[in-house]
C-alpha cells in the first residue's frame, strides 16, 4: 500500500518539531488580537473560477460528488475567507481573522512544492490603510521573528496600484503579461524579461527603462522617489507605499526593502504587494500576500477593503531546518517509570497520573521484565528521569527516582511524588 | 456562492473556544509520551477496500484525479495510521502516536455529523497486553476529564474477542449480523433486537439468553463473572476485560462500566472495544475505539498488535458547549491601544511590540478620529484596558491607561509600559 505522489507522511521526528510553527504563528496572530476562523476543505468549483484566474482552477484537485455537484478542494483560502466574510452582514468592521487550513494543487511535485500543505492565513477587512497594510505585514515579520529567523529574511514590497501607473505611463498595455514577465526577472534574468515585454508589445526602449526603475530594491528611507517624478502627481501612490514600508520596517528585525519586481503571481491584487525571501536566496518566497480590495465586490453586493497573507508550511520548514531552528527540544520534565513485577502496575498508573498532572511527559513501561533494559529504553528515548518501582520499592512504599544525565539517584517516599520539582533541588 | 452542504464555516465565536479542545488534546497526549504524527487527506481508495468494509466505502468521498488514479479524502485515520507504521522497518516498538486531522464522509448531514470533519486519534502499537489497552482508554478519559467534564460521561468496555467467544456458544454464527444488532439495542430496544437476532438464524431462546446477559452494564469490581460460569475456561477472556476496566477506573473521574453491549461497527476489532457517553444519554458516542490486531498483517508480512481510538469534534463541541464548558474567556491580558493623531502612529506601533511582547492581546486602533468612540470600541470588544495616546500624552511623552471594568486611569511614562503588569498593581 503506497502513500499518493506528491503527499507526506510526517512521522514523529518531523511532526514534533514542527509543532512550533503552528504554535508560533497561532500566539502571535492572537497577541495581534486575530481570531481563529475554520472553513471548508470543499467547495464549489465556481468559487475559484470567478476570481482566481485559470490556471489555479487548472491546478485544483476538483471532481463531481455523489449528488452531481462540481466541487474542488480548496486550492487558496481567499476565496473562502471572503464568502464567509459576505455571508454574514452583522460582523463589525475591521475584523481581523487567522487560519491555519490544508490546501491542495495538482502540480507537479519538486523541492519546496508539494500537492497537499499546510498554510497559515491572516487578513484585515473593512480598512484601506497604510496602517492596516504594515499592521498585516508586521505580523508576518514578527511571526518569522518569533521562529528565529531574524535577520535571516528580507521583506519586500510593492504597489499594484503604483506598478498599474509606472507601467502604464511606459506604454505596457498588457499589464498581466508584464506582471508575469517581471515576476520572473530574478531567475531569468534582465536581457530575457527585456525580451518577454517587447514580445507582448513594450517598446524595447520603454522596456529598458522599466528594467532600470525596477531591477533594485531599496530601503523605504533611502528609495530614489526623484527617478519616478516623471508621474507627477502619481508619485503619491509611491509615498503610501515608502510610507508602509517604513512602518513595516518598525516590526522588523529583518530588512525592509521596496522592490518594484516584487509583483505577485494573482490577479486580484489592489495595492500593496508583498513576499519574504531567506537572504541565501536559496529558497521559493517564505510567505507572501497584498492589499485586494474588489474581491468582496465580485462575490457580493458588498464593497470590503482587505490585505491579508499567506505561509505554506513547506518552505518555512525547510528554511527553519537548514537554519538549524527546528530541532527537538530535550524534554527535561519527562520521567519513563519502571517496574519489575506486574502487582506494581497499578502503582506505576498513580504516580502517572499525578507526574503528568504537574506537566511531566511521563511513560510507564510497558514490560516488567528487565529493570535494565528498561533504564536504557528510558535512556535512548531521551527521558530525563526514571522513576523504578522495584521489589525493594514495592515492600517499602517508595520509588527510586534517576537521573538519567548525572547517574545520580535517590529512593523517595510516594507521597513525596507530589511535588518531583523538589527532589533534585 | 453558497457552501457545501454537510460542511461547516466555523467563525470565531466558535473557533476561539474550540481551540481548548485541541490544546487539550494535545497537551494530554504529550503527557502521555505520546508523539504526533501527521498523513496526507488523500489515498489510493484501495486503501479502503482492503478493511474497511464495503458500508465505509460507500460513504468515501472518492474521485479519480487528474493522474487517472482511483482516490479518496481519507473518511478514517486507522488504514493510514497502519501504512506509514508498516512502512518503516527501524520503528522501535512500543509506538505511541496521535494526531489530529479532517475526515470526510458522505452520509447525510444530521445533528452530530457531517459531511467534513475534525478528529483526535491516538493508538499504541507493538504490545498487546490490557496495560497498553487501559493506557489508551485512560487517556480518552483523561482528556475528557480535563476539558471539564468529570462526572458526566461513561466509558462503556466490552471485549470482541470475548463476545465472539460468548455469541458462538450461544449459537450465533453471523457474528456481523449480531453486533449489528447488538449496536442498535439501546435506540431499538430489546424485543426488536431479539427479533433481528432470530432473523439472523439465532434461536429465540439463545437470543433471549444473550439479551438477558448482555442488556445491563456493570461497574468492574461487581460484574458478575458467575453467570458466565457455562463458558468454562473461556471466561479467562472476560478477566482480562474486568482487569482493564479496573485499571481504567484509576484514571478516570467518572464511571467506567463493562457493557457487553458495546460492540463497535467495524469489522477490524480483535479485543477490547469502548465507547464514551454523556451521562445525560443526548448525544451518540463522544469518542470509540478498540484493539485491532490482525490490521498490519492484512496491509503488509508484519504482525503488529495495535490499540486506539478516535474522537470526532462534532459532538464533543456539542456537548462542552451543553454543558457551559466552551465559552471564551474574559482576556484579562488584553490592550487596545487608542490614538487622536496620525503622527503618533509610529508610537502606537512600538507599544504594541513591546505589550505582545509581555504577552498581551493587543490591539491597535485603525482609526485616529474619535477617542470616545475608540474607547466604545475597546469595551465592546471585550478589552481589558485602553492605552490612550492623545494629544497631551503625544506632547508629554505618556500614556494613559484605563482599566475598562473599573475605570480607573492613570498617566505613565513610555517606558513604564516595560513592565504593564505592575501599573495597577
Amino acid at each position: 500500500m503506497e502513500r499518493l505522489k506528491g503527499f507526506r507522511d510526517i512521522f514523529p521526528e518531523d511532526a514534533e518539531p514542527r509543532k512550533k510553527i503552528f504554535r508560533v504563528a497561532e500566539e502571535m496572530s492572537e497577541k495581534f488580537d486575530f481570531s481563529k476562523i475554520e472553513f471548508p476543505s470543499v467547495e464549489y468549483l465556481d468559487l475559484y473560477r470567478l476570481k482566481s484566474g485559470e490556471e489555479l482552477v487548472g491546478q485544483t484537485f476538483s471532481f463531481v460528488d455523489r449528488g452531481d455537484r462540481e466541487v474542488a478542494l480548496t486550492p487558496e483560502a481567499t476565496p473562502t475567507v471572503v464568502r464567509m466574510l459576505t455571508s454574514r452582514k452583522d460582523l463589525q468592521m475591521p475584523v481581523k481573522w487567522y487560519s491555519f487550513q490544508r490546501y491542495w494543487r495538482y502540480e507537479e511535485p519538486q523541492a519546496g512544492r508539494t500537492r497537499e500543505f499546510q498554510q497559515y492565513n491572516a487578513d484585515i477587512f473593512g480598512i484601506d490603510s497604510k496602517e492596516a497594510d504594515s499592521e498585516v505585514i508586521g505580523l508576518a515579520c514578527m511571526i518569522l521573528d518569533e521562529l528565529g529567523l531574524a535577520g535571516k529574511y528580507v521583506m519586500k514590497l510593492n504597489s499594484r496600484e503604483f506598478m498599474e501607473t509606472l507601467l502604464h505611463e511606459l506604454g505596457v498595455f498588457d499589464l498581466e503579461a508584464a506582471y508575469s514577465s517581471l515576476d520572473k526577472l530574478k531567475k531569468t534574468g534582465r536581457e530575457n524579461t527585456i525580451a518577454e515585454l517587447e514580445k507582448s508589445g513594450v517598446k524595447k526602449e520603454n522596456a529598458e527603462r522599466i528594467l532600470d526603475l525596477v531591477e533594485n530594491g531599496y530601503s523605504p528611507d533611502g528609495f530614489p522617489t526623484e527617478s519616478f517624478s516623471f508621474l507627477g502627481n502619481e508619485v503619491k501612490k509611491l509615498e503610501r507605499l515608502i510610507e508602509t514600508g517604513k512602518l513595516v520596517s518598525l516590526y522588523s528585525k529583518s530588512d525592509v526593502v521596496i522592490d518594484l519586481s516584487i509583483v505577485r503571481g494573482l490577479t486580484y491584487y489592489t495595492g500593496v504587494v508583498f513576499e519574504a525571501y531567506d537572504t541565501t536566496g536559496t529558497f521559493r518566497s517564505i510567505l507572501g500576500g497584498g492589499r485586494y480590495d474588489r474581491l468582496a465586490s465580485l462575490m457580493s453586493d458588498a464593497e470590503i477593503p482587505a490585505v491579508g497573507f499567506g505561509m505554506g508550511d513547506v518552505i518555512i520548514e525547510m528554511l527553519l531546518k537548514q537554519s538549524g531552528l527546528l530541532q527537538s527540544e530535550k524534554q527535561n520534565r519527562s520521567v519513563f517509570i519502571c517496574y519489575s513485577s506486574e502487582e506494581s502496575y497499578n502503582i506505576l498508573v498513580s504516580i502517572g497520573i499525578e507526574l503528568r498532572k504537574q506537566g511531566y511527559r511521563t511513560s510507564l513501561s510497558m514490560s516488567a521484565k528487565s529493570l535494565s533494559s528498561q533504564l536504557r529504553q528510558a535512556s535512548k528515548r531521551g527521558f530525563r528521569f526514571a522513576a523504578i518501582v522495584g521489589e525493594r520499592e514495592l515492600k517499602a512504599g517508595t520509588v527510586t527516582i534517576k537521573d538519567l544525565d548525572s547517574g545520580i539517584q535517590q529512593e523517595v517516599q510516594v507521597k513525596q511524588l507530589s511535588d518531583f520539582d523538589s527532589i533534585f533541588r
